[in-house]
Protein backbone atom coordinates (compact mmCIF):
# COMPACT_ATOMS: atom_id res chain seq x y z
CA UNK A 1 0.00 0.00 0.00
CA UNK A 2 0.94 3.40 -0.97
CA UNK A 3 1.50 6.33 1.19
CA UNK A 4 -1.55 8.24 0.06
CA UNK A 5 -4.45 6.02 0.33
CA UNK A 6 -6.59 9.02 -0.67
CA UNK A 7 -7.79 7.90 -3.91
CA UNK A 8 -9.15 4.27 -3.21
CA UNK A 9 -11.63 6.05 -0.73
CA UNK A 10 -14.40 7.59 -3.17
CA UNK A 11 -16.64 8.16 -0.21
CA UNK A 12 -17.07 10.46 2.44
CA UNK A 13 -16.69 8.18 5.23
CA UNK A 14 -13.54 6.92 3.14
CA UNK A 15 -12.14 10.70 2.43
CA UNK A 16 -13.15 11.48 6.10
CA UNK A 17 -11.01 8.60 7.61
CA UNK A 18 -7.64 8.31 4.99
CA UNK A 19 -4.78 7.85 6.94
CA UNK A 20 -1.22 8.68 5.10
CA UNK A 21 1.36 6.18 6.02
CA UNK A 22 4.80 8.31 6.73
CA UNK A 23 6.47 4.68 6.56
CA UNK A 24 7.60 4.42 10.52
CA UNK A 25 4.25 3.25 11.71
CA UNK A 26 3.00 6.70 12.26
CA UNK A 27 0.12 7.90 9.84
CA UNK A 28 -1.16 11.34 9.70
CA UNK A 29 -4.81 11.66 9.31
CA UNK A 30 -7.44 14.20 9.68
CA UNK A 31 -10.71 14.88 11.99
CA UNK A 32 -13.12 16.50 9.18
CA UNK A 33 -16.10 18.72 10.50
CA UNK A 34 -19.30 17.03 10.33
CA UNK A 35 -18.93 13.90 11.95
CA UNK A 36 -18.96 15.30 15.21
CA UNK A 37 -21.56 15.90 18.34
CA UNK A 38 -21.84 19.34 19.50
CA UNK A 39 -18.00 19.50 18.25
CA UNK A 40 -16.61 16.64 20.13
CA UNK A 41 -15.80 13.85 17.35
CA UNK A 42 -18.05 10.56 17.08
CA UNK A 43 -16.25 7.90 18.98
CA UNK A 44 -17.31 5.56 15.90
CA UNK A 45 -15.64 7.81 13.58
CA UNK A 46 -12.75 7.99 15.68
CA UNK A 47 -12.28 4.21 15.77
CA UNK A 48 -12.74 4.44 11.97
CA UNK A 49 -8.81 6.47 11.70
CA UNK A 50 -7.63 4.64 14.08
CA UNK A 51 -8.78 0.97 12.98
CA UNK A 52 -7.45 2.33 9.18
CA UNK A 53 -4.03 2.73 10.67
CA UNK A 54 -3.98 -0.45 12.38
CA UNK A 55 -5.57 -2.13 9.17
CA UNK A 56 -3.15 -0.74 7.07
CA UNK A 57 0.06 -1.39 9.54
CA UNK A 58 -1.07 -5.05 9.52
CA UNK A 59 -2.19 -5.32 5.75
CA UNK A 60 -5.55 -6.76 7.25
CA UNK A 61 -9.05 -6.12 8.54
CA UNK A 62 -10.07 -5.49 12.02
CA UNK A 63 -11.47 -8.39 13.88
CA UNK A 64 -11.77 -7.66 17.15
CA UNK A 65 -10.74 -3.96 18.37
CA UNK A 66 -11.06 -2.23 21.34
CA UNK A 67 -10.87 1.46 21.94
CA UNK A 68 -10.12 3.73 25.24
CA UNK A 69 -11.30 7.08 24.51
CA UNK A 70 -9.28 9.33 26.66
CA UNK A 71 -10.11 13.31 25.29
CA UNK A 72 -12.45 14.67 22.71
CA UNK A 73 -11.37 14.53 19.40
CA UNK A 74 -11.93 18.02 17.52
CA UNK A 75 -11.87 18.74 13.72
CA UNK A 76 -8.24 19.42 12.62
CA UNK A 77 -4.87 17.13 12.22
CA UNK A 78 -3.89 14.02 14.34
CA UNK A 79 -1.57 11.43 14.02
CA UNK A 80 -1.95 7.92 15.13
CA UNK A 81 1.21 5.84 15.81
CA UNK A 82 0.64 2.06 15.53
CA UNK A 83 2.55 -0.86 17.09
CA UNK A 84 2.86 -4.12 15.48
CA UNK A 85 2.91 -6.50 18.31
CA UNK A 86 2.53 -9.72 16.42
CA UNK A 87 2.07 -10.91 13.46
CA UNK A 88 0.54 -14.50 12.68
CA UNK A 89 0.20 -16.32 9.25
CA UNK A 90 -3.66 -15.87 10.08
CA UNK A 91 -3.57 -12.91 12.80
CA UNK A 92 -2.08 -9.93 14.00
CA UNK A 93 -2.84 -8.08 17.05
CA UNK A 94 -1.56 -3.89 16.84
CA UNK A 95 -1.80 -1.25 19.66
CA UNK A 96 -2.16 2.25 18.46
CA UNK A 97 -2.44 5.65 20.00
CA UNK A 98 -4.53 8.70 17.82
CA UNK A 99 -3.20 12.05 19.32
CA UNK A 100 -4.01 15.64 18.14
CA UNK A 101 -0.55 17.79 19.02
CA UNK A 102 0.28 16.02 22.63
CA UNK A 103 -2.97 15.40 23.47
CA UNK A 104 -3.86 11.07 23.69
CA UNK A 105 -7.69 10.94 22.48
CA UNK A 106 -7.52 7.97 21.85
CA UNK A 107 -5.96 4.27 22.67
CA UNK A 108 -6.65 1.09 20.84
CA UNK A 109 -5.49 -2.83 20.58
CA UNK A 110 -6.99 -5.15 18.44
CA UNK A 111 -6.62 -8.45 16.32
CA UNK A 112 -6.65 -7.89 12.79
CA UNK A 113 -6.84 -11.07 9.92
CA UNK A 114 -9.57 -12.38 6.78
CA UNK A 115 -12.71 -13.78 8.22
CA UNK A 116 -13.15 -17.30 6.85
CA UNK A 117 -16.79 -17.87 4.85
CA UNK A 118 -18.68 -16.53 7.85
CA UNK A 119 -21.71 -19.48 6.74
CA UNK A 120 -19.51 -22.37 7.97
CA UNK A 121 -17.68 -23.13 10.89
CA UNK A 122 -14.09 -24.38 10.23
CA UNK A 123 -14.71 -27.77 11.60
CA UNK A 124 -18.85 -27.72 12.96
CA UNK A 125 -22.08 -26.04 12.31
CA UNK A 126 -22.75 -22.38 12.26
CA UNK A 127 -24.75 -21.14 15.68
CA UNK A 128 -27.01 -18.30 14.87
CA UNK A 129 -28.56 -17.59 17.88
CA UNK A 130 -30.62 -14.53 17.16
CA UNK A 131 -31.90 -12.82 14.25
CA UNK A 132 -32.08 -9.04 12.86
CA UNK A 133 -33.86 -6.51 14.49
CA UNK A 134 -38.05 -6.93 13.36
CA UNK A 135 -38.06 -3.23 11.27
CA UNK A 136 -40.71 -2.37 8.99
CA UNK A 137 -39.33 -1.68 5.58
CA UNK A 138 -36.54 0.93 4.98
CA UNK A 139 -39.23 3.85 3.21
CA UNK A 140 -41.95 2.80 6.84
CA UNK A 141 -38.99 3.76 9.27
CA UNK A 142 -38.29 7.66 10.06
CA UNK A 143 -35.74 9.62 8.76
CA UNK A 144 -33.82 10.96 12.71
CA UNK A 145 -34.64 14.73 13.26
CA UNK A 146 -31.66 16.62 13.66
CA UNK A 147 -30.71 16.22 17.27
CA UNK A 148 -29.66 19.33 19.92
CA UNK A 149 -26.18 20.23 20.28
CA UNK A 150 -24.29 18.04 22.93
CA UNK A 151 -26.65 14.88 21.20
CA UNK A 152 -25.14 12.32 19.13
CA UNK A 153 -25.32 11.86 16.18
CA UNK A 154 -24.84 16.07 15.62
CA UNK A 155 -26.64 17.44 12.97
CA UNK A 156 -23.73 17.60 11.09
CA UNK A 157 -23.49 13.54 11.16
CA UNK A 158 -26.71 13.34 10.22
CA UNK A 159 -25.83 14.77 6.65
CA UNK A 160 -23.71 11.74 6.51
CA UNK A 161 -26.29 9.29 7.02
CA UNK A 162 -29.23 8.18 5.74
CA UNK A 163 -30.09 6.12 9.00
CA UNK A 164 -34.15 5.59 9.51
CA UNK A 165 -35.06 4.71 13.16
CA UNK A 166 -37.93 2.06 14.05
CA UNK A 167 -41.25 4.63 14.14
CA UNK A 168 -41.31 5.28 17.88
CA UNK A 169 -37.64 5.19 18.42
CA UNK A 170 -37.48 8.81 17.49
CA UNK A 171 -39.69 9.66 20.51
CA UNK A 172 -36.81 10.62 22.97
CA UNK A 173 -36.30 13.98 20.65
CA UNK A 174 -39.88 14.94 21.84
CA UNK A 175 -40.10 13.52 25.21
CA UNK A 176 -42.18 10.62 23.82
CA UNK A 177 -40.17 7.84 24.75
CA UNK A 178 -40.54 4.23 24.74
CA UNK A 179 -39.62 3.47 28.02
CA UNK A 180 -37.28 0.79 27.07
CA UNK A 181 -33.30 1.60 26.40
CA UNK A 182 -33.25 0.36 22.88
CA UNK A 183 -32.43 1.96 19.39
CA UNK A 184 -32.98 0.14 16.22
CA UNK A 185 -32.96 0.95 12.72
CA UNK A 186 -31.67 1.17 9.14
CA UNK A 187 -28.42 2.53 8.44
CA UNK A 188 -26.60 3.52 5.64
CA UNK A 189 -24.50 6.19 4.46
CA UNK A 190 -26.12 9.14 2.71
CA UNK A 191 -24.08 9.12 -0.29
CA UNK A 192 -24.64 5.01 -0.60
CA UNK A 193 -21.00 4.01 -0.21
CA UNK A 194 -20.72 0.49 0.43
CA UNK A 195 -19.68 -0.33 4.51
CA UNK A 196 -17.14 -2.41 4.42
CA UNK A 197 -15.02 -3.92 7.90
CA UNK A 198 -13.44 -0.40 8.83
CA UNK A 199 -17.60 1.38 7.92
CA UNK A 200 -18.69 -1.35 10.48
CA UNK A 201 -16.69 0.16 13.06
CA UNK A 202 -18.40 3.45 12.60
CA UNK A 203 -22.27 2.16 12.78
CA UNK A 204 -21.26 0.27 15.72
CA UNK A 205 -21.25 4.19 17.50
CA UNK A 206 -24.04 5.43 14.60
CA UNK A 207 -26.95 5.31 16.56
CA UNK A 208 -27.83 7.88 19.49
CA UNK A 209 -27.63 5.86 22.63
CA UNK A 210 -30.81 4.12 23.35
CA UNK A 211 -30.60 4.96 27.13
CA UNK A 212 -32.06 8.47 26.11
CA UNK A 213 -35.67 6.37 25.51
CA UNK A 214 -35.15 5.23 28.75
CA UNK A 215 -35.58 7.26 31.76
CA UNK A 216 -32.72 9.74 31.35
CA UNK A 217 -32.18 13.02 28.93
CA UNK A 218 -30.69 13.83 26.41
CA UNK A 219 -27.03 14.69 26.66
CA UNK A 220 -23.78 13.94 26.26
CA UNK A 221 -22.44 10.17 26.90
CA UNK A 222 -18.94 10.18 27.03
CA UNK A 223 -17.52 6.51 25.99
CA UNK A 224 -15.10 5.09 28.37
CA UNK A 225 -14.75 1.74 25.77
CA UNK A 226 -16.20 0.29 23.01
CA UNK A 227 -15.23 -2.70 21.38
CA UNK A 228 -16.47 -4.34 18.09
CA UNK A 229 -16.49 -7.52 16.48
CA UNK A 230 -16.43 -7.67 13.06
CA UNK A 231 -18.04 -11.00 12.01
CA UNK A 232 -18.55 -10.38 7.99
CA UNK A 233 -17.87 -8.45 5.16
CA UNK A 234 -22.03 -7.06 4.72
CA UNK A 235 -23.70 -7.48 1.59
CA UNK A 236 -24.91 -4.57 -0.52
CA UNK A 237 -27.65 -2.53 0.70
CA UNK A 238 -28.75 -0.68 4.14
CA UNK A 239 -28.23 -2.68 7.30
CA UNK A 240 -30.34 -3.63 10.36
CA UNK A 241 -29.01 -2.59 13.79
CA UNK A 242 -30.44 -2.69 17.11
CA UNK A 243 -28.92 -0.75 20.11
CA UNK A 244 -29.87 -1.98 24.06
CA UNK A 245 -28.73 -0.62 27.55
CA UNK A 246 -29.80 -3.53 29.84
CA UNK A 247 -27.54 -2.53 32.93
CA UNK A 248 -27.60 1.15 33.74
CA UNK A 249 -25.48 0.95 37.52
CA UNK A 250 -23.55 3.49 39.62
CA UNK A 251 -23.40 6.36 36.76
CA UNK A 252 -22.14 3.75 34.23
CA UNK A 253 -24.48 2.43 30.95
CA UNK A 254 -23.26 -0.79 29.18
CA UNK A 255 -24.69 -0.65 25.64
CA UNK A 256 -24.69 -4.04 23.17
CA UNK A 257 -25.02 -3.89 19.42
CA UNK A 258 -25.76 -6.27 16.99
CA UNK A 259 -25.37 -5.11 13.02
CA UNK A 260 -27.26 -7.73 10.27
CA UNK A 261 -26.95 -6.91 6.64
CA UNK A 262 -29.61 -6.88 4.20
CA UNK A 263 -28.88 -10.80 3.48
CA UNK A 264 -30.11 -11.68 7.20
CA UNK A 265 -26.33 -12.13 8.61
CA UNK A 266 -24.55 -11.04 11.44
CA UNK A 267 -22.00 -8.57 10.24
CA UNK A 268 -20.59 -7.03 13.86
CA UNK A 269 -21.58 -7.06 17.75
CA UNK A 270 -20.64 -4.00 19.34
CA UNK A 271 -20.09 -3.19 23.49
CA UNK A 272 -19.59 -0.28 24.81
CA UNK A 273 -19.53 1.86 28.32
CA UNK A 274 -20.18 4.66 29.14
CA UNK A 275 -20.88 7.43 31.30
CA UNK A 276 -24.08 8.35 31.78
CA UNK A 277 -26.02 11.58 30.19
CA UNK A 278 -24.21 14.57 31.40
CA UNK A 279 -26.61 17.69 31.27
CA UNK A 280 -27.15 19.00 28.33
CA UNK B 1 1.61 0.14 48.29
CA UNK B 2 5.11 -1.02 48.72
CA UNK B 3 7.22 -3.55 46.45
CA UNK B 4 6.09 -6.72 47.86
CA UNK B 5 2.18 -7.53 47.88
CA UNK B 6 2.24 -10.76 49.20
CA UNK B 7 1.16 -10.17 52.43
CA UNK B 8 -1.79 -8.95 51.37
CA UNK B 9 -3.10 -11.98 49.88
CA UNK B 10 -3.88 -14.81 51.67
CA UNK B 11 -5.79 -17.05 49.23
CA UNK B 12 -4.71 -19.17 47.18
CA UNK B 13 -5.87 -16.81 43.90
CA UNK B 14 -4.26 -13.75 45.58
CA UNK B 15 -1.54 -15.71 46.17
CA UNK B 16 -0.67 -16.56 42.46
CA UNK B 17 -1.86 -13.30 41.07
CA UNK B 18 0.85 -11.22 43.80
CA UNK B 19 3.20 -8.80 41.70
CA UNK B 20 6.07 -7.35 42.30
CA UNK B 21 6.81 -3.68 41.50
CA UNK B 22 10.14 -2.97 40.70
CA UNK B 23 9.01 0.83 41.35
CA UNK B 24 10.05 1.96 37.34
CA UNK B 25 6.20 0.40 36.09
CA UNK B 26 7.45 -3.17 35.53
CA UNK B 27 6.49 -5.66 37.87
CA UNK B 28 7.37 -9.35 38.40
CA UNK B 29 4.76 -12.31 38.54
CA UNK B 30 4.46 -15.91 38.66
CA UNK B 31 2.60 -17.84 36.69
CA UNK B 32 1.74 -20.66 39.14
CA UNK B 33 0.64 -24.11 38.36
CA UNK B 34 -2.44 -25.55 38.80
CA UNK B 35 -4.32 -22.75 37.24
CA UNK B 36 -3.92 -23.99 33.41
CA UNK B 37 -5.35 -25.97 31.19
CA UNK B 38 -3.22 -28.62 29.83
CA UNK B 39 -0.03 -26.84 30.41
CA UNK B 40 -1.46 -23.79 29.00
CA UNK B 41 -2.60 -20.81 31.53
CA UNK B 42 -6.09 -19.86 31.92
CA UNK B 43 -7.10 -16.45 30.02
CA UNK B 44 -8.78 -15.12 33.10
CA UNK B 45 -6.14 -16.17 35.46
CA UNK B 46 -3.43 -14.22 32.95
CA UNK B 47 -6.17 -11.68 33.21
CA UNK B 48 -5.56 -11.29 37.07
CA UNK B 49 -2.39 -11.03 36.96
CA UNK B 50 -1.94 -8.11 34.54
CA UNK B 51 -5.08 -6.69 35.75
CA UNK B 52 -3.36 -6.45 39.25
CA UNK B 53 -0.22 -5.12 37.97
CA UNK B 54 -2.35 -1.99 36.53
CA UNK B 55 -4.29 -1.69 39.01
CA UNK B 56 -1.40 -1.47 41.25
CA UNK B 57 0.10 1.11 39.12
CA UNK B 58 -3.23 3.31 38.54
CA UNK B 59 -3.90 3.00 42.34
CA UNK B 60 -7.35 2.20 41.17
CA UNK B 61 -9.69 -1.48 40.71
CA UNK B 62 -10.38 -2.36 36.90
CA UNK B 63 -13.44 -0.53 35.09
CA UNK B 64 -13.16 -2.09 32.03
CA UNK B 65 -10.07 -4.41 31.03
CA UNK B 66 -9.37 -5.78 27.56
CA UNK B 67 -7.05 -8.52 26.64
CA UNK B 68 -5.59 -9.60 23.87
CA UNK B 69 -3.88 -13.26 24.18
CA UNK B 70 -0.43 -13.60 21.91
CA UNK B 71 1.03 -16.83 23.13
CA UNK B 72 0.31 -19.36 25.66
CA UNK B 73 1.34 -18.46 29.24
CA UNK B 74 3.66 -21.34 30.87
CA UNK B 75 4.32 -21.75 34.18
CA UNK B 76 7.10 -19.68 35.48
CA UNK B 77 9.29 -15.66 36.17
CA UNK B 78 6.74 -13.59 34.16
CA UNK B 79 7.43 -9.46 33.71
CA UNK B 80 4.11 -6.78 33.48
CA UNK B 81 5.28 -3.83 32.23
CA UNK B 82 2.69 -0.89 32.87
CA UNK B 83 2.00 2.22 31.02
CA UNK B 84 -0.05 4.52 32.92
CA UNK B 85 -1.44 6.61 29.56
CA UNK B 86 -4.09 8.84 31.22
CA UNK B 87 -4.70 10.03 34.71
CA UNK B 88 -8.03 11.34 35.41
CA UNK B 89 -9.41 12.36 38.80
CA UNK B 90 -12.12 9.90 38.86
CA UNK B 91 -10.88 7.04 35.96
CA UNK B 92 -7.09 6.10 35.31
CA UNK B 93 -6.28 4.43 31.81
CA UNK B 94 -3.36 1.92 31.11
CA UNK B 95 -1.47 -0.35 28.80
CA UNK B 96 -0.05 -3.80 29.68
CA UNK B 97 2.00 -6.16 28.06
CA UNK B 98 2.77 -9.56 29.84
CA UNK B 99 5.72 -11.36 29.03
CA UNK B 100 7.67 -14.43 29.96
CA UNK B 101 11.86 -13.45 29.18
CA UNK B 102 11.08 -12.02 25.84
CA UNK B 103 7.58 -13.80 24.59
CA UNK B 104 4.70 -11.20 24.53
CA UNK B 105 1.61 -13.62 26.39
CA UNK B 106 -0.70 -10.81 27.16
CA UNK B 107 -1.80 -7.39 25.81
CA UNK B 108 -3.86 -5.61 28.03
CA UNK B 109 -5.64 -2.00 27.55
CA UNK B 110 -8.01 -0.56 30.39
CA UNK B 111 -9.50 1.73 32.32
CA UNK B 112 -9.56 1.96 36.30
CA UNK B 113 -11.43 3.29 38.94
CA UNK B 114 -13.39 3.71 41.80
CA UNK B 115 -17.44 2.55 40.90
CA UNK B 116 -20.32 4.54 42.49
CA UNK B 117 -23.10 2.82 44.60
CA UNK B 118 -23.85 0.55 42.12
CA UNK B 119 -27.75 0.79 43.36
CA UNK B 120 -28.01 4.45 42.46
CA UNK B 121 -27.72 6.18 39.01
CA UNK B 122 -25.71 9.28 39.17
CA UNK B 123 -28.24 11.60 37.74
CA UNK B 124 -31.29 8.81 36.49
CA UNK B 125 -32.46 5.46 37.94
CA UNK B 126 -30.71 1.71 37.64
CA UNK B 127 -31.83 -0.04 34.94
CA UNK B 128 -31.64 -4.01 35.34
CA UNK B 129 -33.25 -5.49 32.59
CA UNK B 130 -31.85 -9.06 33.38
CA UNK B 131 -31.73 -11.54 36.20
CA UNK B 132 -29.44 -14.06 37.66
CA UNK B 133 -29.38 -17.38 36.18
CA UNK B 134 -31.99 -19.73 37.73
CA UNK B 135 -30.10 -22.18 39.68
CA UNK B 136 -30.72 -25.12 41.94
CA UNK B 137 -29.19 -24.47 45.23
CA UNK B 138 -25.63 -24.87 45.34
CA UNK B 139 -25.39 -28.45 47.09
CA UNK B 140 -27.99 -29.33 44.16
CA UNK B 141 -25.75 -28.51 41.59
CA UNK B 142 -22.65 -30.89 40.00
CA UNK B 143 -18.97 -30.62 41.16
CA UNK B 144 -17.90 -30.21 37.75
CA UNK B 145 -15.46 -33.39 36.97
CA UNK B 146 -11.92 -33.49 35.72
CA UNK B 147 -11.45 -32.43 32.39
CA UNK B 148 -9.33 -34.19 29.98
CA UNK B 149 -6.49 -32.64 29.06
CA UNK B 150 -6.04 -29.63 26.44
CA UNK B 151 -9.95 -28.67 28.15
CA UNK B 152 -10.85 -25.79 30.11
CA UNK B 153 -10.54 -25.89 33.00
CA UNK B 154 -7.72 -27.82 33.73
CA UNK B 155 -7.81 -30.71 36.60
CA UNK B 156 -5.03 -28.53 38.30
CA UNK B 157 -7.37 -25.56 38.38
CA UNK B 158 -10.85 -27.63 39.46
CA UNK B 159 -8.74 -28.43 42.64
CA UNK B 160 -9.07 -24.34 42.90
CA UNK B 161 -12.48 -23.61 42.51
CA UNK B 162 -15.36 -25.15 44.46
CA UNK B 163 -17.74 -23.95 41.07
CA UNK B 164 -21.26 -26.28 40.47
CA UNK B 165 -22.64 -26.88 37.03
CA UNK B 166 -26.43 -25.95 36.85
CA UNK B 167 -27.10 -30.29 36.28
CA UNK B 168 -27.12 -31.08 32.89
CA UNK B 169 -24.29 -28.22 31.97
CA UNK B 170 -22.10 -30.76 32.39
CA UNK B 171 -23.26 -33.58 30.10
CA UNK B 172 -20.41 -32.53 27.49
CA UNK B 173 -17.83 -34.54 29.53
CA UNK B 174 -20.23 -37.72 28.82
CA UNK B 175 -21.38 -36.89 25.32
CA UNK B 176 -24.54 -35.77 26.71
CA UNK B 177 -24.11 -32.28 25.49
CA UNK B 178 -27.67 -30.31 26.42
CA UNK B 179 -27.55 -28.94 22.64
CA UNK B 180 -27.62 -25.40 24.07
CA UNK B 181 -24.50 -23.44 23.58
CA UNK B 182 -24.80 -22.21 27.64
CA UNK B 183 -22.80 -22.79 30.82
CA UNK B 184 -24.11 -21.83 34.19
CA UNK B 185 -23.41 -22.59 37.64
CA UNK B 186 -22.03 -21.25 40.76
CA UNK B 187 -18.81 -19.92 41.30
CA UNK B 188 -16.23 -20.39 44.40
CA UNK B 189 -12.88 -20.67 45.19
CA UNK B 190 -11.96 -24.16 47.26
CA UNK B 191 -10.54 -21.78 50.24
CA UNK B 192 -13.56 -19.65 50.67
CA UNK B 193 -11.58 -16.64 49.52
CA UNK B 194 -13.70 -13.26 48.63
CA UNK B 195 -13.94 -12.38 45.20
CA UNK B 196 -12.80 -8.77 44.36
CA UNK B 197 -12.69 -6.74 41.22
CA UNK B 198 -9.35 -8.81 40.48
CA UNK B 199 -11.06 -12.19 41.36
CA UNK B 200 -13.57 -11.65 39.11
CA UNK B 201 -11.65 -10.93 35.88
CA UNK B 202 -11.09 -14.32 36.30
CA UNK B 203 -14.45 -15.67 36.93
CA UNK B 204 -15.10 -14.22 33.82
CA UNK B 205 -13.12 -17.35 32.06
CA UNK B 206 -13.29 -19.75 34.84
CA UNK B 207 -16.04 -22.07 33.44
CA UNK B 208 -15.87 -24.58 30.42
CA UNK B 209 -17.07 -22.89 27.33
CA UNK B 210 -19.95 -23.03 26.65
CA UNK B 211 -19.97 -24.18 22.72
CA UNK B 212 -18.73 -27.92 24.46
CA UNK B 213 -22.81 -28.27 24.43
CA UNK B 214 -23.12 -27.13 21.72
CA UNK B 215 -21.98 -29.15 19.17
CA UNK B 216 -18.64 -28.86 19.13
CA UNK B 217 -15.65 -31.35 20.28
CA UNK B 218 -14.39 -30.18 23.82
CA UNK B 219 -10.65 -29.44 23.05
CA UNK B 220 -8.83 -26.07 23.16
CA UNK B 221 -10.59 -22.85 22.62
CA UNK B 222 -7.48 -20.26 22.30
CA UNK B 223 -9.39 -16.93 23.24
CA UNK B 224 -8.13 -13.52 21.06
CA UNK B 225 -9.91 -11.32 22.87
CA UNK B 226 -11.82 -10.71 26.33
CA UNK B 227 -13.43 -8.26 27.80
CA UNK B 228 -14.21 -7.30 31.12
CA UNK B 229 -16.69 -4.79 32.58
CA UNK B 230 -16.64 -4.59 36.67
CA UNK B 231 -19.93 -3.59 37.57
CA UNK B 232 -19.69 -4.04 41.35
CA UNK B 233 -18.18 -5.19 44.28
CA UNK B 234 -19.48 -8.64 45.00
CA UNK B 235 -21.70 -9.50 48.31
CA UNK B 236 -20.16 -12.27 50.11
CA UNK B 237 -21.39 -15.85 48.98
CA UNK B 238 -20.79 -17.81 45.93
CA UNK B 239 -21.33 -16.11 42.43
CA UNK B 240 -24.46 -16.92 39.81
CA UNK B 241 -22.65 -16.86 36.80
CA UNK B 242 -23.71 -17.80 32.97
CA UNK B 243 -21.92 -17.46 29.97
CA UNK B 244 -23.70 -18.24 26.61
CA UNK B 245 -22.34 -18.39 23.01
CA UNK B 246 -25.08 -17.15 20.39
CA UNK B 247 -22.71 -16.37 17.10
CA UNK B 248 -20.46 -19.04 15.75
CA UNK B 249 -19.22 -18.07 12.02
CA UNK B 250 -16.45 -18.87 10.25
CA UNK B 251 -13.94 -20.33 12.61
CA UNK B 252 -14.97 -17.71 15.06
CA UNK B 253 -16.96 -18.11 18.38
CA UNK B 254 -18.28 -15.26 20.85
CA UNK B 255 -19.12 -15.69 24.49
CA UNK B 256 -20.97 -13.55 26.91
CA UNK B 257 -20.41 -14.15 30.46
CA UNK B 258 -22.79 -12.42 33.37
CA UNK B 259 -21.87 -12.87 37.11
CA UNK B 260 -24.22 -11.93 39.58
CA UNK B 261 -23.94 -11.96 43.48
CA UNK B 262 -25.35 -13.68 46.06
CA UNK B 263 -27.21 -10.45 46.94
CA UNK B 264 -28.98 -10.52 43.21
CA UNK B 265 -26.28 -7.55 41.99
CA UNK B 266 -25.28 -7.94 38.09
CA UNK B 267 -21.25 -7.55 39.54
CA UNK B 268 -19.64 -8.09 35.80
CA UNK B 269 -19.98 -9.29 32.54
CA UNK B 270 -18.00 -10.52 29.81
CA UNK B 271 -17.69 -10.81 25.99
CA UNK B 272 -14.39 -12.78 24.85
CA UNK B 273 -14.11 -14.17 20.89
CA UNK B 274 -12.17 -17.31 19.86
CA UNK B 275 -11.05 -19.68 17.81
CA UNK B 276 -13.33 -23.06 17.74
CA UNK B 277 -12.19 -25.78 19.61
CA UNK B 278 -9.57 -27.40 18.17
CA UNK B 279 -9.07 -31.11 18.17
CA UNK B 280 -7.92 -32.50 21.36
Amino acid sequence: MGTDERTKHASAYGDATTVHARGDGTFDAEIHPGWDIGGHANGGYLLGIIGRAMAHATGRPPISLTAHYLAPGLDGRCSIEVEVVREGRRMATATAVLRQGDRQIVRALGTFGELLDPEHGADGPVLVDGAPPDLPAFDDCVVAPDPPAGDRPGAGMGKRLASRLRPGDEGFRTGDKTGRAEMSGWFEFADGAPVDAIGLLFVADAFAPPIFNFDYPVGWVPTLELTVHIRGVPAAGPLRCVFRSRFVQGDLVEEDGEIWDSAGALVAQSRQISLTPRGS
